[in-house]
This record gives structure tokens, sequence and C-alpha cells, in this order.
């Protein structure tokens, strides 16, 4: 094996601490471990990028990432109305290239040939990473050691504590989580039974939106397709997703429980949590109701699905991905405007939208005086609109 | 003007009570009212039988037609989950054809050449109306007075008092509604200002979802994509959207408050009420989501859409939603299954499903024990699946 | 009437001249012609404005926008490789919208609040234009005199023999005709029986294919899109076409005859040449096969159908319109390179290609030595590949 | 290994017929060679099962499926106008599905648990076979030598001759072939360079285009998308085929010379004859132009694009290509009637239509006398047709 730099996407958390002396011993490489903070939560990155020194690796770079994330990531995300299977915000879908970048960047400052990751074998991020990876450094090997060596918790911990590793073994949570600015997913035993319902103690985003409490208001205005303001106080994006977190997050809006397609050909259970951008893609949904053009917008939900499905199976970096963009770009122009909604029960309810772009005119909608839609255009419209299905049925019932 | 009958479809209310005599007077013909039940509720159908005679039409026809409303049209739009613009169930676009066809055979049956309905111009009822009248009954004329003529509701009244018709014409509701098994719709003019929100004397068809009451929870059976039992108990269709109306209704589920695109041009501001709807289209879409296999529920949401798009339009007997519709039926063969769900405070929230027809594999998706998935086969998987990207990258860099 | 000024699309034929003085004497409105040359060919346009105003015109407008059709119009259709059901390169849909930005140009600067055409009311060509001033001109009225008054050839006679026009009604041709740079229309009455062949006498731009003679290579060269050399001489895109017009033609390359679903409800026979078009298209296509990703290739073909219908339905102007051109135009980032082609016998055929911009990778693609694709990898790919099929058949066998 | 049964996908060539005694040796297997005829040529199959018997195997299935294979396969191929990339008939993946239910009928009637092919782990082939016997035989396992153990001709030559095998090893074609019913594949060093042509030696299902000969008439008549007739005798699916074949050949119709997406993720060369193919899918698109309304030949584009990479990409026996045959079924009711086409120098030309199903009507079309096409209508239809832009573009000008 060789003596170059392999970069480990770190998280502090066992396996990975764990895999910065199994893959130095194993390569025989020096280990870099990156850890990127995408609103993950839990320790600060200073204590991270200790943990990792103290596991052996040679360098470790830690980055708060997460205003580039809500802007580079979440942001499409929004604009895209990114739902896979109807339902799914692409929580984790849309950190993994992120990641990605930040491991390629590292590797070629730190002169490393090699990325690792700790995914396994039968997930989404396995793909999310490798295939970025391979798009951002094409160069660039690949090492997964939890999918190609079969490594185990079982195995780690024993490693953990033959040779003394800074690591609490013994706490392990049922529950399998990632979480981020823009969500939160997770997995866990239990709920492999899919006739099983959730538990309250899943959840750690949002609130039972069961629970009586007041009804909350917010209004979110946008400037083409970008949230500015929440009560007319200017945000920036990373700051719109975190305080709708939270004001959703406390009325229980955002729990998503699902069975879903994953990419490797199987399907799982999964539930989520994603207040913020539940609220916000309401939102923004409703407002290009107000202003965007019917064909545009019905063509729209065909862009849609297919750059949820793209992100979701790893194809950030595509070049249809960038072209979907473009398109998604060019129907923003005049998506602004203030949205009013009631957060309650775990509900994000639109009750109100007012735009200086709106498409709805008052004038040609009312059916009270100054309506100025004539009428008499109706029946030459209505006859030529039904022709084709007029002469086809003619010979449907002659045949 | 001809001797000939005009079939007109009767409502019993103000405008076509008045329209049968206007008619008869206008074009010398004889006029066969025509009542279609479709679960608008109200009054009976043989009180609006006699006002139609007495109010000089020379035949009265009605009919109950609500469970082949709920069989023949709300249950392919369960089916195809039906959502236009990702929110309305499209209750008023599933009733229109099948009056339309009510209305051609009592044309054919009474022998009259024409039909006559009381749509305005600016709507999508007229396009839904004529375009199923065109072809149903190709041959037929259809005479719009309200459009046409630009007759309104003081010409009616006006009309109603000099005529000393049975009508009563001092109450008008500042509602304008439709509805029927599947659905409620409601326009009035305050929510012509988008910005205004509903007040809770609009619905009817649901009860507050923010006052405090106990959940409903409900078990859905579906046999290859029809909804069998509730409860475990068997139910036809009809039965079935009735009942979840009933308790879905009670726990607030299934208000919408959207601006729409109508197919004449304009933007609209729409309320609509559909609880059945809205609680068996989620329960539908789960059980589709663990017995459709990936590709083909992706390419399900692309004829989905049009199907919603095409039925929104008018466009009921047309070739291509004869198609759409062996699509779907296809896709139907498997979707057997319970479905459990909580009915709450505005949400329809699915906790468990089973299925002895599910693609979702225990031993393929379990990370404990018994898992059966070769984790050895997703090296080469993403390798090629990232493939094209890579080679793409490449060039980007290079160039 | 109003005294104000009405904007005519003129021609120099005998309906338009027509037009001038019967407009004139209808509106009490001065009229002021525009004639925009797209490469229709026939008299020069300074006859042609001569005759205007003999005609009765208050102003004569004529413009050689015969570089900024082939710039702005022809040149997003080929990167739409735009084909109207699959076959009709859009000929009249793409000059028609910017003959509607001539004469909403001079309506405004010569004061007219009215733009008329001479387009029937079962044609294609009312609605591109009407849409079109529509759009660029939302607040301007439109006339069109031969639909609205049922203007009629012999009408058009009678009047130019009375008011002694300058127009020579003798020699009607038996072909309505619209040709431009892009290609020509032919339609005539023998071919409304779909059954009968087109005769040679129908065509104009190319030679019977059928003859012998030598084939033409030609060779392409792309620069992101756009032709800009032929056989290494650099063109404009005018040139490009006209060149290709020229030589594709003189090999009877680009004949059509197709029957055609119209915008207005109705199916006619067509008979198209456009030689440039198509061998510019042919050439741009294998391009693009060679330089786009598969996903974005894929899903392009999505794209440019609905660019395709939208341009053909008249909506070149509409918001989703520009939304697709966004799509387009960042594929076209890497679509450089020479195509070569053989012109021969009615048929353009490609034999060969090469691109710094090209996905293809002969060492991925050699099956002799220095072949670099791995093998190995094959095997998961497909056997994950195949998974969701396995496992639904799985359900197929034992229900 | 075992001692249980292989079931080989035997062509009689050097490569399958070395594989007989090699899988034999690797896993102490009988082998059972199957050799499928969809079309192929050469040698017959009584040759081709003694050769198999001679080189140990088991036993040696053969098996004349052209019939099938035109019926099963091909016509729906028609049906949909398959064309991968806009352009190939989808030759070799057509006859995979086919010869993979061959196989395991023939691993269960054999009582074999492994089915064994010879593609190699660059090619598509792999992939059909391995997904089709996945979805038809999901418990069988696979075995591919040549890519999972590097199998390579020269090892195969060496295993021959030192096993005395009855194969000529010495004349080696420089073409890779595959043919069948439907058309003819050929892959070659020298076209490995994309800027290299063809030459005439490669084809060998079409004579060359450019020679002079007299043009071939055909009128082909269909019955529900079925072709039934040629030249007004009836004909077989398989006969239309092979007849087409014969004829369009000598005419040079059907060749094709492209740059193709493999599912694997590489671009390659390739060159395709399928005159039959070409002749039919091109009359069974004009049949359709003249039978099919227009949204739902609008709509079957999508389908059929999506059908084609399907089929394309191995998933011949997927869900979703079940469903898309029964959008397609239903489409093809009234594809009735004949289409008659020049066959001449490489192109295949429509000259006629005639249909007692046909969509066309020559008095809606006409321009003559006898027009029963409202023009009035046509006023009402273009503006309601236009406001969506006509708003969108109000709110471009003034913002």
């Amino acid at each position: 094996m060789s003596s170059d730099r392999v970069v480990l996407a770190y998280s502090g958390g066992l396996d990975t601490s764990v895999a910065i002396g199994w893959i130095a011993e194993e390569t025989n490489a020096e280990v870099v471990a990156v850890a990127v903070d995408v609103g993950q939560g839990g320790e600060d990155l200073e204590t991270i990028r200790k943990r990792a020194l103290a596991c052996g690796a040679a360098e470790a770079v830690v980055a708060d990432a997460r205003a580039e994330f809500a802007e580079e990531y979440c942001l499409p995300a929004l604009q895209a109305n990114a739902m896979y299977m109807d339902q799914y915000p692409l929580v984790s879908a849309l950190s993994r290239p992120l990641i990605a970048k930040y491991l390629t960047d590292a590797a070629r400052e730190h002169g490393a040939d090699t990325v690792a990751h700790g995914c396994t074998g039968k997930g989404n991020d396995q793909v999310r990473f490798e295939v970025g990876i391979g798009a951002l450094a094409p160069e660039m090997k690949v090492l997964a050691p939890v999918r190609d060596f079969a490594w185990t918790r079982e195995k780690a911990i024993d490693w953990a504590e033959r040779n003394g590793l800074p690591i609490d073994v013994s706490n392990k949570s049922p529950y399998s989580v990632d979480q981020n600015v823009w969500g939160r997913a997770v997995e866990t035993g239990f709920l492999e039974d899919i006739w099983n319902a959730p538990i309250e103690d899943v959840y750690s985003y949002t609130a039972d939106p069961t629970q009586q409490r007041e009804p909350d208001e917010v209004v979110i205005g946008f400037d083409r397709g970008v949230p500015v303001t929440i009560d007319g106080a200017a945000v920036t994006p990373l700051q719109a997703v975190t305080e709708l977190n939270r004001r959703a997050g406390a009325q229980g809006v955002g729990r998503l429980d699902m069975v879903e397609d994953r990419l490797v050909g199987i399907k799982s259970r999964e539930i989520y949590e994603a207040p913020g951008a539940l609220a916000l893609i309401t939102a923004h949904r409703e407002l290009e109701a107000v202003t965007l053009e019917r064909d545009q917008a019905r063509f729209k939900r065909t862009v849609q699905q297919r750059w949820g499905e793209l992100v979701y199976d790893g194809l950030w970096f595509s070049p249809l991905k960038s072209s979907l963009d473009s398109f998604i770009a060019d129907t923003q122009r005049h998506v602004s405007g203030q949205i009013r909604m009631t957060l309650h029960n775990g509900n994000a309810v639109v009750t109100g939208r007012s735009s200086e772009q709106s498409l709805y005119d008052f004038n040609l909608a009312t059916y009270d005086e100054g309506d100025s839609f004539d009428q008499e255009l109706a029946k030459g419209f209505v006859q030529l609109w039904g022709l084709p299905s007029k002469i086809a049925s003619k010979r449907e019932q002659y045949s």
C-alpha cells in the first residue's frame, strides 16, 4: 500500500474515529480528518477537531458550512420545491455533495489521492459521496471501509477498546440519525416493521402536533425565489430556515413517515422532520401559483420531479442538474411577494398572498362590477378546444 | 327558431328555473329539465322535479347518480391520485362529464337537438359541459344563455317576478357553491382579494381543525386500487367516500385555499373542502409507495399530472384520457392492502401499512440480523452509475 | 370608427394590397403597410414599398430581417432540434413572431393602435400573429379582415378592379406558398386528398432526389451549438442556412409530406421543403450525441418536444418558452466540433464527427488494447440495476 | 462447486463452444446448451445442436423463435415506434429478453439452477440477459465467464485447440455482428475512430443506396397497429418484416451510423441496418398521424421515448414496461388503414394514406367549396389561447 494521504469524512463518532487508525494501519497512509458543520448539532467543531487528532489523524480540518449549505444547496431545493416521491424534501441528499466538495478540496490541499467515507453499501449516501467525489475530482480514489471490508459496530468497539481511543462506546442510541439545517432523518429497528407507528421519542426538530397551543402567524417575503424577510425583518437564507425550523417545529409542522424507493433498488422506511423546509416550500409554491404562468408552472412540475430524482440519486454535479437549474432560475424572475401562513397543529396553512408580480388579475377574475373579461370570446374557444375530441368521438360512434 | 326540444341542465335554483321559460320563449322549443344528484345535497329530487314542471318544463327528469359518480368518476380520480396543481382533487371537474352524459342521454330519449346549461363564460364548467356534450353527441347543439346572452341575476329575478315563478328570490347567499360526493367548492366576493383569509362561515363539509377533539384512527383496505373496507367492514366506493367525508370532515381534514389556473386563461381564488377525497388519496398514495416499483411510480407521476390537467381542462372523454386510464389500470393490479391513518387537527397521517403485495422486503431493508442485501454489489453499481457524470466532469475541468 | 392608424402586415400580393384601401374605408384610419423580408424571395423590397403607397398606404415600411431571422429564430430552433410531430422544422411558425415584432414596433413608432393581418380563421398563423402581438403590445387591437369579415379572393379581385389597383389579378397560382430562410410550405387543392402523392411541380427549394448526380460532402463546424464554419470557411448563421439550402437542396434533401395536427383542432396535409434546416439539424443532433451526457440528452428530448409544440402553437413569447430556452442554452456549452456529412439522393448522412468536447472515450469504448473499462464493476451494477424488477417479479410469480 | 446443471446461451461459435467444456470443468456441472433462432441466419439449428453435443453439452436445445420474436417483441416495438436516441430501432435489445425466456424455461425444464451467457462487461447485453433472467426466474444464479473470469478470444482458441473441439478457429472476422429479424448491428475496430466513415463491406442487409435502380412502391395495410397486408396480400408479422427487409434493403433503406449512450455509462460507435423496421415504423407513424388525436399523439411521444429507453436498458420485463404497453395498446385501436410508400435510394417516403378511421376531415381542412369549418369561432379561441402570455407580458413590460 502507498504512503499517500487519505482524506476521511469525519463525524466525531465511534465509526469514523476508529476509521482514522484503521485506515492508517491498512493503507500505511496518513489520515486527514475533515468535519463539516451543515447544522447537524451536537459537539462543537473544536472538540471534534481535537478528537480526530487524539485518534491519530495527521491533520484535522473543520469547517462551518451552514450558510453555504443554506444558500447553495437548500435554496435551489426550495426553488425546485423539491420533494422526492412528492414528500421527502431531500435532507441528507442535499448535504452529501457539499461535504464531497470539502473532502475533495481538502484532498487537493493536503496532497491526498484517496477519499474515505463511512457509508454502508445499501444506502443512498455512498452513491451521493462517491458520485460527487468522482465529478469533482475524477482522479481521486475512494475507500469505503464499512462497505468494502464489512466493518461493523462490534468490530469498531473492539478496535476502539484495544487501541484506547478517547470515545465513549457505551451508550448506543437505538436511532440512526442524520440531521442538518434542512431537516432530520431517522431510522430505527422497530420502524423496519412498516405497520408500526413512530413514537414521540423519535422526534427532535418538531413538537407533538396534537398538543394544544396558540397558532403562530408568519409572513414570509420572497425576492425572486429567495426568502428575504420574515415578518418584515430581513433574513439570510440560513436565518430563514433556522427561524422557521424553530417556529414551525414548535407547532409540529414537517413530520414525514414514508416508505421510500432507494437508488440501490430496495424500499426502506424513513422518518423525517423538516419544519422549516416544509413551511418554506409551502409558501414558495403558493407564491409561484400567483406569479408563474400556467404552462410554465405545468412544465416546471416535470422539471422539479426530475430535479428531485437526480439529487436523491446522487447526481448533484451532473450536466442535467445544471440544465434543470437554468430552467428553474428563469422561472424565479418574478417569484417575489409576501405569503402569510398560520403554523398550527402540524399544519402550515397559507392564508394570504400579495405580489407586485402577481398574474392574478382581480378585474379578470371578479364576478362583481369591474369585470373586464369578455365572455363572448369563450364560445369560440370552447368549440375549438373540444374539436379534436369531437372529431375522434364521431369516429368512435360510427365504427 | 325551431319547435324542437331543448334539454336543460336543471338545478332547481333561480337561474335554471327562469331559464326554462326563457328558453321556451326565445327558441319556441319545449324544455326538458334534467336534474342529476351527484351528492350536492339540498332539496330532494322529487321537489326539484315538480318545480321544473311548475316553471314550465315539458318534461322533468331526475336521477340519483351518486353511486355511479363514485364508481365511474371518483374512483379513477383516486387511482390517478388526481390533484390539479398538486392540490385540487377535481371536485367539479369530475361531475360535469357525468352530467353531460345524462343530458345527452335525455336529449336522445326525448328527441331534443339542443342541450342548454347555465354556466358563465369565464369559468371551466362551460368547457367541461360543452366538450363533454360534443364528445358524447357531436351532432347536438349547445345553448349557454348566461354566457351567450349576458343573462344576469338581476334579469333572472325580474323575469321570475314578472312570470310568477314559484321561486324564492329574496335570500341570496354571498357564496357561490358547487358540491358533490367528492367535495365542495366555494367562491365569494371577499375572497377575490387574495390577501384575505377565509372565515369559518365558508366551510360546510369540514369542522374547524383547530378545535380540540379526540383523534380518529381508521384502517382503509384496498383491493387493486379500490377502497373495499373501512375498519374491516366492507364498503362500496360511495360508502367509502361518504364515511370518510364524515369522519375526516369531523377532524377538519381536507380544506384547500388556492390560486388556480383556469383553462380560459385567468387565475382565480378558490376554496375547496374534500375530506374524504384527501383521506383516500393520502392512503392510496402510501399503499402505492409500498406496492409500485420505483420506475413505474416515477412515470405514474407524469401520467397523473397529465390526467389531472386533462380532466380539469374538460377532456374527460378524450382519446388521451382513455390511454392514460389504461396505463393507470395496469399499475393498480397489486395496489392491495391496508393503510392505518390518524385523522386529527386537519391532518390525515398514515401510521401503518400492510400488504401481501408489498415490495418492501424486510430482509433487504433491515440493518439487523437477517440482512440479505449483498453490499459487495454496491461498489460496481456506484462506479458505473456515476461514470457519465465523471466523464463529463473531466471535460469541464480541462476545458 | 376612429381616425387612428392601422399597421398592416403587407406582402405585396393581391389580398393585402386590397386590404390597404378596404381597411382605410371601413375604419376611417390611415394604413401603415409593413413588409418584412425573412427570405421569402420574389420582388425586391423597394418595389413592394412603392406598391403599398400606390395602393393607398399612408406610410410603407420595409425591412430586410433575414440575418435577424437566422440568428434569433432559426438558431434557437436548430439548438432545440425542433421538429413538430418529429418531422416539421417549424418554417412558418418561426417567422410569425419576428413579423409580429416588426408590426408592433411600427405601430408604436407610427402611433397606430391596431394591427391587421391577412390570415384565415382555420390556420395556425392567425394564432402566431395575434398571440405574438398580444405579448409584445398587450394594449394593441387586432384586425383580421379575411377571417372576421369573410373576405374572399373573389371579393378582393372585384375590389381591385373597381378601384384600379396596380395589381395583376389574372395569374392565380394553384399553390398556396409560404417560404423563408428556414424552409418552404406548400398547400394546394389536389393534395387535400391525402392519398394523392405530390408532383415534382410542387417543389422549389429542392431538386428531384431520384435524379442521378455526384454526392456532395460537407463538413460543418459548430461552436457551442452555433454553425460557424462550412468546409472550413467561416459563416454567419444566415450564410450557413443559405449555403446548405443550396447544396442540400441540389441533392433533394429536406422534402416532407405529412398530415399535421393544427392548433385549431383539425388535421391538414402539408408539403414542406427545408434542405438547410434538415442538414443542420441532422449534423447538430449527431454532435449532441457525441457531446451531451446521457441523462441530459434524454431529458432534452422532452424539452425540445415541448419547445416545438409551443412554437408551433404560437407561444414564442411565452414564459415557458423563455425557461425552455434557458435549459437549452445550458446544454449547448460543449456542443462544439465538426460533423462530416454526405448529401446525396435526398439523404443527409453523417459519416464522421470530431470534437475536443467529445464524451466519447476511445479507451473506454474500444475492445482492443488500451481498454480502460473495469469490467469487474459491471456485475454489481447489473444486479442492483435489475433488483427492483426482480423483487416485483417474485411477487408476480407467487400471487 | 455443485454438480448442478448450467444452462448456457449457445450460438455455435467459438466462445460459447469453448464455454461448454470450460463451465463443466470449472463448476463440475452438466451444461445444457440452448440456441434460439431469432433470425440471425448462418448455420441451421440442427448443425448447431450437434456441435453443442460434440463440444460436451449434456443436452442441446434448439428452437426456431422467429415468429414469436416478430409477434411478441418486434410488433410492440413497431407500435411504440421505438427508436432509442431517435434513431436506433432496438435490434439486439429486443432479442435478449426472448432468449432469456428460452434460457429460464430450459433451466426449469432441465433442473438447472444457473444460467450462463457469453457477454462482456462493457456492453448492454449482459444487462438485458441478467435483468431478464432475474425477472423471469429470480431464484436463478447467473454465470458470465467472459466478464467475470476475463475470458478472452486468445484463451478460447487455446482451449479449443488443447481440447480438440470441432471449431474452425482460423478465420476471424474483423466485424462483431449481432443480427435478427428486426435488424443487424455491427461493431469493428476501425469504426472506433468516430471520424472514420463505414465502408460498404460493413453492410449485409442493405444494398448500396447510391446505386441507380428503379424505385419500389409498396402499400402496407395495418389493422389496429398490426401490419396485415403488403400490396394487398395478407402477411403475418414475420412475413411483413422479412419481405420489407428484402425490398427496403434492396433499395438501401435502413442504414444507421451513430454514437450511442450505453447503459453502463460510456458512449460507443454503432452501425445498424434495419430496412424492414425502418419502413414499417415510417408507415406506422404516418398512419398514426392520420388516426391519433393530437393530445394523444403528443403524450405518446413521451411514452415511446421512455419505452425505448427501458427496453434499451434491459427492463423488458419491468412493471413500468407493462404499464406503458397498456397505454400503447389503447392508442392502437384505430390505427387501421393503408400507407403507400416509395422505397428508393435509401429513402422510405410515404406518398399516400387512406383509413376508414382517419381523423383527417376533408370538409374541415379544405380551402375549396364544402368547407365546414366555422371561422367565426377562431377569434375567441385565439384570444383566450394567448391570454396567459398576454397577462404575463404586461407584467414584464411594466416591471
